[in-house]
């Protein structure tokens, strides 16, 4: 694994920082070049004698002494791609509050609708950027610059960086977004310019490899709890009433998951991580028979990519994510069949809350989050980082190569604390029988 | 209109308000026989010469000096049925406080699931009720009874209530549940019984006739604020983005005016009351297509009874209420499929909020409203008024007779301040070209 | 009682909205000059044979076929004085787009920071306002326009209203600005001058004679609610846990009262329709005893207007209101001095959440409420009406001279249903002894 | 610095895990013996050729293999103590379960209101915990076992713990607390008992060495905010308004600061780790005024610990901790006293949440938060360890001895990511003049 970072060239520049600081009005400190933080810090058991001799380290993120873009000549093109995550804004906030007054850059610009906004020929104009404009956006869900899906030309896009003479692009977005960013980066470097790219990870999923946390998430499962009380609420109050709840998580559980361990009335949760069957002594319907008849309701979560097995989605949408089956309307169909052909009358109410969840203002947590995420980009684009994305890891905050995480995707652990946690509250079969 | 209430008999029995009354304790009013509201306010223009000699009006609620039951003789039942509506669990509450507290009323059992409970084929045990179980519950939605959709034979209801000395009925429910009170009733009124049958009506679309508002409502609206918001924020987000948003509302557009009026981001409102046409240079997919065109995103809200002849619901659920067809799955599709057809790139979001607006408790606006109609169907019961609920008509609270109550339904006035409202802030056409 | 409304002259221009109705687009209706509500609803018991020949009745609010400016040439000016209410950026908003959108009114101002922003001595240069500038104002508290307390001269704000050619001054404001009101009109009837004056009431107390409701109350007595909980949460916690929470009220206690019964978990509630003595068997402290040695702890919520005479309030405020005592204070003083006389551990906590409250947006109910106000009180200053508020009473929107609504204030009537519903939820004794 | 944990004895009971892990039921992870999380994790710069052989390093959290006490046989007794804070209900609560549940212990009991619960002479009864018993509590502030401040001898209370033969002891609490355990732990010591004593650290302030983050306080910045909006609110709707919001944080601003970073409309926040001048040219007042003048209002928000020097508090609360002078109302004194002097007429709210912030019940991220430190010092406990806290470092859970918790505080660095945000978000001055 390659953790370094690429670099546009020597940071000559002294950073504006300093110059207050010399005057004693600036009391921070820099981080120095070479800083990193340990990748992994658990202590071999036993103890291994050989410590590497360079153990895998992250670059820690914050401002340098020297900077490599000066900010009088700078400018800067801000995008958002992807869907609606709580915080963008937040972020959007920051970056602009950042560079325009700590580092005094006076020219950026907001691209819209996404990379869409990069490709004249979809004739979106940019927006001028400032302080005035994104004062009070950070109370509002969605995107000032608003968003969309899918990639463009890496050859349209950098002409367009090219001819507006932008010279750090700051992106918001998710995995399609890294791995367009990737081909931009590519595309730059053949050309041999000096443009920057530095993305904020947004992935309301939580699943970018090496990184703990990502921006909304916090958000998100708490906003899911609510519909686990209302289906909670729904189940209890009907006899073998069935609240069954779809969360967000195409390729991870970890919403689904955190939000039933936060709000312990669920009974059980279906994850894309753990498989589960339907049928057979050891599958969903007779646990959810068997849960009836001793409780007399149950609650079920499930996360949008469990069970994909059973649904068989197929295709993939604007942005070449593969498109995913509705587990949500498979398992309300089977159950209401199932119980249907025992003679078990129940009530099932169906609650899937994405949209309100994804439209939200950040909650204070995520806004703290994402207005230090948002510094830290800027300090990484203009000390000349490329094609580098600012993260969370060990509760700090790191530089991460972009090409590593599009990698893979983080997933929950099935032996992890997390997912124990969840059996433990929603006593549910580890297992599923002859699940794949 | 008859707005006279039954009576089981004369009231004989001093209230035991006026016990602690007279020892200086009690310092409210008792209502006094006979006192009534105008159903009327309105004087007219010009001046009548000739007042009707009796204006129609209805009956005060309130504590009465005598009152017909021996309160600690006498043994409540208490009844919740039909779907879910945040501040059940306050009347419930307030029922009993003011059974045991204010009437030392010692015996007050509940029937579980409904009317289900009242049929002893279905074996759901009753469950004593006193201030300590009830003490919390408000906090929490749902009801403590659980409830169900759907009849029972009188006969078999009336026979329970025989059988287990049950003097005062307590239920509160929505249309069928009226309907299924006033077939109690007969019943009763066939055996020349003395049980009394009081409903709290229960309607989250505050569609009762002669009643202005219903417990729930304000919560329920105040909530799809939410969706309205969420819808909204996707809708900004996406070029050519719309938001659509399904609230309850089956015979009548309350919720999904009352909503709009008080957040005025929705861009067109869809309800029973006024018919619109698809298609068409005035159909509601024109107008979205130029909506799109000048404005570039849409919102609009469906209420989930509005377009019933474009759906074609059928059928029946077990309350014997029509099955509706699902007009937001209709507009969904239509959408898609004529932008689609006119080649205009587009983000469609669906949000339905149903079950989890059905679900949270009440807020303090409806806490309150819960409490005072709770009192008041004590009150009523307790003097023998019977086949009454209690109401809120010009912000005071008075009896009803269920007969008239189930004749029909109240819906919205197009002309009138509310559905005007929703025109000024929707700047939607108020007529849908050649629709029926 | 006078209860007409006084007019700049006879309406001879015809509604814009008539223009458009006879194209077939405006659906609404017209109210008729001389629609009346009856002031009064209840039936007499026993019947009175005479009944009055003219009944007092309130003028319906609405929009009037006939108006007297004409939008065209109109200018408007709106101002908002005294405290923050929930609910006032509501009403500047809805208020602006109605005169903009429906009545085609394009010269509308605001004057900064209440009576003084009339004053030309103060500079505070006047604010232009239109469909932009509030387009978002309602999701935030406060006001748009700033607010102050505390009278200007009649003449120089007369002078101000002549200079700058308004033609219909829009209020909001309380008590005092109602009174200032009142000395405007006078000026301006001195002058003979063709300018209408028109408030919509603000008092989160709820304290207008004649007025069921005022905006911004819901919200208040919802968020107060919180501060109950709290109170009781910290009751609990300890031993002879004391939790005491001061709300606004200074003449009247209906936010403390109206808060318990949605909340009831307060224990007594002060309030300064109901004299109390603190010391005495049948006192305050007394009464504080016997309930910490019975249940270990008690919730105590005080009006900041109740007990005045034990706390000798004296003054007055810029708006001539009289200054009130801290009664939060002197409960605190006297419990923690008798519990410690005693020899009772006790621990107090003290909340006072008032600007919390005053601050917070408008919740839906409010929002809904406010956008009905203020269209209202465009169509009444556009018909020529003066010196006039709009109100609501019995559910409905009417015209109330200000005149009257300065005679006096509204104040909770103990042996009325509000008052009653408290003393059954808190338990508390209906009087204290020896109080005054 | 000794970051060993003392232990019992050896662990040689099997885990009850790892039976049902046999039967393939238990799929998590024990934690090896020995197992330890780096303390420092960044690498050094320049790399030190001579990395320490071993590096400070804390015992990682979670089950074992083996245990220590016999569940079977084992009383354990729960105790919560100081002030309250949001999530105590939510660890009570995950304690219980995972006891009874995971561990099959069978008898745990809790003492009432805090250290004074094991001291016979207080005459507290204990409580039976059981899962029925705690089932809700988690929606609910506050502590059902209710709390108190102060210490009570160590020889009474391992008296109690001895006669009731309790083996484990978990309590939940802050400094005070933690000096009273580490007070019972050297009386059982000497005793030569066999009874662990566990600790989840409750501090709302944040302000435990070594631990990143104590639960609750998540909760309690983000309720903050909600002041500082209402303060904002407030200070803009006056003519020079001035919000003050005096916020929690004895010893550290940890929740002011976080607060005002997570919402940016603050101008000035004050913490004990930052000195202020209130005189001079470089001293608060003369930085408001200057403010005022500019800006036309101001936000402040202070610690309460903050400016002690200028307040002069004195004595000592119950528990030991030193009295604190009321900074709150010095400014407000102050500010008002400064600004009549020099006849700037303004108007100052002053809002303190601190009750209302103490009571609430856990948001979603810390109720999942108490759940995990909940287990895991159940985990510690029956493991054997004691004088232990359970705590998060680095994102991780780990053991701390309890002596090096309890010696020293944890503070804000002035030149860390925190206060470097603040200064940016508020524009203050980042040292004030000749403050000491």
């Amino acid at each position: 694994m390659d953790l370094s970072i690429p670099r546009l060239g020597e940071p000559r520049i002294a950073s504006p920082f300093r110059k207050t600081a010399r005057a004693g009005e600036w009391t921070g400190r820099f981080i120095p070049e070479g800083a990193r933080l340990l990748l992994d810090l658990e202590l071999p058991v036993p103890p291994s004698s050989d410590a590497a001799a360079s153990p895998a380290a992250l670059e820690l993120a914050g401002p340098r002494e020297s900077i490599f873009f000066d900010p009088s000549k700078l400018r800067v093109g801000i995008v958002t791609c992807g869907g609606l995550c709580p915080g963008i804004n937040n972020v959007i906030r920051s970056l602009v509050l950042q560079l325009h007054h700590r580092y005094g850059v006076r020219r950026i610009v907001g691209f819209q609708y996404g990379f869409a906004g990069l490709a004249p020929s979809r004739r979106q104009p940019v927006v001028d950027l400032d302080p005035a404009v994104v004062r009070e956006i950070h109370h509002d869900g969605g995107s000032l610059l608003g968003t969309s899906r899918g990639p463009q030309a890496p050859e349209v896009m950098v002409d367009t960086l090219e001819r507006m003479g932008v010279g750090l692009l700051l992106a918001i977005g998710g995995d399609g977004t890294l791995r367009g960013l990737d081909a931009i980066h590519a595309e730059i470097a053949r050309r041999g310019l000096k443009i920057a790219v530095v993305a904020v990870p947004k992935t309301i999923d939580n699943d970018i490899p090496l990184v703990d946390r990502s921006f909304g998430f916090d958000t998100a499962f708490s906003i899911a709890v609510q519909s686990i009380r209302a289906a909670h609420t729904e189940a209890q109050a009907h006899q073998n009433g069935i609240g069954l709840v779809r969360l967000m998580g195409r390729h991870t559980g970890y919403i689904a998951a955190t939000a039933t361990v936060a709000e312990p009335d669920v009974n059980c949760v279906l994850v894309p991580e753990v498989a589960f069957a339907l049928d057979g002594d050891h599958g969903l319907l007779a646990w959810l028979r068997r849960r009836l008849e001793s409780r007399g309701h149950a609650v079920i979560v499930v996360a949008e990519g469990a069970g994909q097995d059973l649904v068989g989605g197929e295709g993939a949408d604007p942005s070449g994510n593969r498109r995913f089956g509705d587990v949500g309307a498979l398992l309300k169909e089977c159950i209401r069949t199932d119980l249907g052909a025992c003679g078990i009358e129940h009530t099932l109410k169906y609650i899937d809350p994405s949209y309100q969840i994804r439209s939200v203002p950040a909650n204070p947590n995520d806004a703290l989050f994402c207005s230090f995420l948002a510094r830290h980009a800027v300090h990484a684009g203009i000390s000349g980082r490329t094609c580098v994305l600012v993260a969370m890891r060990h509760d700090r905050y790191v530089h991460l190569p972009i090409r590593e995480a599009v990698l893979g995707r983080k997933t929950l652990d099935p032996a992890g604390d997390l997912w124990q946690a969840v059996l433990e509250s929603t006593g549910q079969p580890p297992t599923w029988g002859n699940a794949q």
